[in-house]
C-alpha cells in the first residue's frame, strides 16, 4: 500500500483543513458517560417537531409517493420553493423564485459561493473568531484569508477598512454572519452593515450574508438583513438553512442571489450532488404550507431566551470575576473569554472527562488567536442541565490550574 | 441591477456547463401532454419499494426519532455504514468501514474525487461518449480533458495508450465507467480491465471507478470491478450509489477508497455539506438490515431485461436498417446510432412534441462527437410504454426527415 504521500493530491489538499465541531459529533458518539451538550450548534432534540414530521411524512413521502423519490429539480422542489417565498414574504429575507435556489443545507451554499466566486490566491475576509467549517470551504478554494475582529457590535468595520488598505488588494468576498454570529453570538449594527455594503460596492467585493440564526431573536429589536439593505445589488449572496430552525439532519437550505447567478448556480450544483434529497424537500413543503414554521419559532424563540439567561445565570455563579462572556439577543451561542487566560485547548479532554463538551476558541480562528475562549451552546440542553454543564465545566477550570500550578 | 458579468466570477465559473440531462428534469415538469420517458436515467417509479419505505420510515424517523434529524457524522451514519459493509461482504464491492465514507449521492463521490486530486489544468481522461455530469465536474475544477473512444467492450484502452503517448503527459485521473457504461451500456472486457489498472499503476494515475449500475446485470457473466481487481491498490477510488438500485431522490450513496483518503475526505465533505442527509441514510441502514436489497434487486433485474429485450424489438421494427443500437447485459442504456445521419439535436424537440424523452448524444461528449446518436432508458417505462415511444420517436425521425427534405 501506497501511503496518500505517494499519491497524486491536488495542491488543494493541503488546505483541506479539518473541523473541531464535526470531529466532536463523532467524538461524543463514542462517550459512554453522561455529557452535557454545549458543542454542537444544534437545536434541542426535543426542538424538534419530530411529530409534525412523522404525520406529514407519512402523507408526503409515504407508500405510493413515487415522484418524491425520483430526482428534484437541481434549483429545488417547486413546492418547496414556493412555499418559501410565500412564507418569507414582507420579512426582511423575503425573495422570489428567480433568486431561491434550494441547497444542501447552508454548508453548499457556502461551497457555492466560493465555487462561483473565489480563485485561488484571492483575498476573502472572514471574521474574527469565525464558523469553522465557513473559513475551512474558502481556503478549499486556495483563498487567502484575512481575519477581521468582532466585537459586541460584529465585524469591525473600520478595522476592515484599514486592513485592506494595508493589504494593499480589495477583497474578491468578504464572509459575515451579521446576526447571532457564530461562534460570537455578537449581531452587527445597523450603521456598520450600511457601511459594509458601501465599502464592498466600492471594492467590487462580493458579500456572502450568512444568516442562519436570524429568525431565533429572543430579545431586542429586529435588525435588517444585508439582503434587505442590499435592495437587489447583485454583489450580495444570501445563505439560509433549515438546520437551526427547523432541524440540520434534513440537509435542505437555500440561497438568494441575483437571478442572473441562478444558472450558475445550476451548473455548479450539478456537478455537486445533482440535487438536494427530494422526500426531504417535500416533508419541508408541506411543513411550510401547513403553517407549521411560525409556531414553531414561536416556542423556539421563547425556550431559547430561557436557556441564554439560564447559562448566563450559571456562569455567574462559577466564573464572575474571572471571565467575560457575550450576551446575545438570539441564536444559539455565547463566547466565554477567560481572564486570568486558561488555555481552552487543554481545557477541551478535561471537560470532556467531567461530562460537559465545549468547543475551544482556537477552531474559530484560521490563525488561533483565541487560545484562552471557548464556545458554547445554549440552546441543546435544558436550563436544570445548563446549570449542571457550567458546574462540570467549573470543576474542569479548576482540575486545569491544578495540573498547571503543579507543574510550575 | 448589474449583469453576472459585471460580478467578480472565479476563472472556473467559465467552466461550468449546463447538463442536458438536468434540465430534461425542469423541461419534462412543465410538459402538460403525454410523454414517454426514455430520457432520465431514473428507476421506474414503480421500482420505488415506497411501501416498504413508508413501513420502515414510520419507525426509523417518525414521533420520537429526535436524533435521525440531527446532524450525522460526516462519514456517515454508523448503522448505515456497518450495514453496507455487511450486505457488500462476498462481493465484487466488498469493503471495509476505513474504506467506506457516505456521500450525497454518487455526483458527491465525483466532487470529492476531483477536489482531491484535479488541479486546474491537469490531465483527466473521460469516456467518448461518457457520463455528463461526470466530465462537467471534471470540468469544474478546470482540467483538460482527454477523449477516448468506447466500443462494445468499453474503453478502448489501446487508444487511450496512444493518445496518452500523443499528449506527451500522462493523465492525473482516468474516470471510467465500466460496466453497463453511460450512456453506452457496454462493459469493459476483464482484459481491458486489468490492462487500464496497469497502465494507470504505471503512470501514477488515479483511477475513479463509477460503477452505479453493476448491480443491474440481467444477462451474461459477472465481471470483477474495478475495485476488486485492484486489490487496495490506492489508485482506485470507487464511487457507488442507492440512485440506481433503491432511490435517485434519497441522495445516498458511498465511496470506497484507501483508509488514508478517509480524514481527507471527511475535510472536504465538512466543507461541501457537513454530512449527508440524516433520516435517509437510517431509512437505508433499515432496509440493508432487514434484508430487503437483495429481494429488491432480483425483481429489478428481471424486469430491467424484460424491458431491454421490448427496447430492442420496438427498434428492430421501426428503425432496422437505418440505426444501430447496443446490446447492454444490465444497467438503463441502450446507445443508437443513426445511419445515415439524423441530427439528433433537431430531433430533441420534435420527439418532445411527438411525446417521447430522448437525450441527443451530444450531451455526452465535451466536444460534441456524436450528433448522429442518441441515448434511450428502457429502465423507466413498462414493455407498452416502450413500444409506445419508440414508435413515436420514428414518427420524430421520419418529421426531421421531411423537414430537412423540404429545406433543401
Amino acid at each position: 500500500m501506497h501511503s496518500s504521500a505517494g499519491l497524486p493530491l491536488a495542491a488543494r489538499a493541503a488546505d483541506l483543513v479539518g473541523s473541531v465541531i464535526d470531529s466532536s459529533t463523532s467524538l461524543l458518539a463514542s462517550q459512554t458517560h453522561d455529557i452535557v451538550r454545549f458543542a454542537m450548534g444544534a437545536p434541542a432534540p426535543e426542538a424538534i417537531p419530530t411529530e409534525v414530521l412523522a404525520e406529514i411524512g407519512a402523507e408526503t413521502i409515504g407508500a405510493g409517493a413515487h415522484a418524491a423519490f425520483d430526482y428534484a429539480a437541481t434549483e429545488g422542489d417547486p413546492g418547496l420553493r414556493a412555499a418559501l417565498v410565500e412564507e418569507l414574504a414582507g420579512t426582511s429575507d423575503e425573495t422570489t423564485l428567480e433568486r431561491l435556489t434550494i441547497t444542501s443545507g447552508g454548508m453548499q451554499g457556502l461551497d457555492l459561493a466560493c465555487k462561483l466566486f473565489v480563485d485561488p490566491g484571492d483575498l476573502v475576509v472572514v471574521e474574527s473568531p469565525t464558523y469553522t467549517n465557513g473559513s475551512a470551504t474558502a481556503l478549499s478554494y486556495q483563498a487567502d484569508l484575512l481575519e477581521v475582529p468582532v466585537d459586541d457590535d460584529g465585524l469591525q468595520v473600520d478595522v476592515l477598512e484599514d486592513l485592506v488598505r494595508r493589504a494593499g488588494r480589495t477583497p474578491k468576498v468578504v464572509y459575515a454572519i451579521p446576526t447571532f454570529q457564530n461562534p460570537s453570538g455578537a449581531s452587527m449594527s445597523l450603521e456598520r452593515r450600511r457601511r459594509l455594503l458601501d465599502l464592498a460596492r466600492s471594492w467590487g467585493s462580493m458579500v456572502i450574508d450568512d444568516d442562519p440564526y436570524g429568525m431565533l431573536r429572543f430579545e431586542g429589536e429586529p435588525l435588517p438583513t444585508l439582503h434587505e439593505l442590499a435592495a437587489g445589488d447583485p454583489l450580495v449572496f444570501s445563505v439560509r438553512t433549515f438546520s437551526k430552525i427547523v432541524a440540520p439532519g434534513l440537509r435542505v437550505g437555500w440561497v438568494d442571489t441575483a437571478p442572473e447567478l441562478q444558472p450558475l448556480l445550476i451548473n455548479a450544483k450539478q456537478a455537486m450532488d445533482t440535487c438536494t434529497n427530494h422526500p426531504l424537500q417535500r416533508l419541508l413543503a408541506r411543513f411550510l404550507e401547513d403553517g407549521h414554521l411560525g409556531a414553531h419559532l414561536d416556542t423556539q424563540r421563547a425556550e431559547y431566551g430561557r436557556r441564554k439567561r439560564a447559562m448566563q445565570q450559571a456562569l455567574e455563579a462559577h466564573f464572575a470575576g474571572r471571565a467575560r462572556w457575550t450576551d446575545p439577543q438570539g441564536g444559539f451561542f455565547l463566547w466565554v473569554t477567560f481572564d486570568p487566560a486558561v488555555d481552552t485547548e487543554a481545557l477541551f479532554p478535561i471537560a470532556l472527562a467531567e461530562g460537559v463538551a465545549i468547543i475551544p476558541g482556537n477552531a474559530f480562528s484560521p490563525s488561533k488567536r483565541f487560545p484562552d475562549a471557548l464556545r458554547i451552546c445554549f440552546a441543546t440542553s435544558s436550563p436544570e442541565r445548563i446549570a449542571e454543564g457550567v458546574a462540570r465545566l467549573a470543576r474542569a477550570v479548576d482540575r486545569l490550574a491544578a495540573r498547571t500550578s503543579g507543574r510550575s
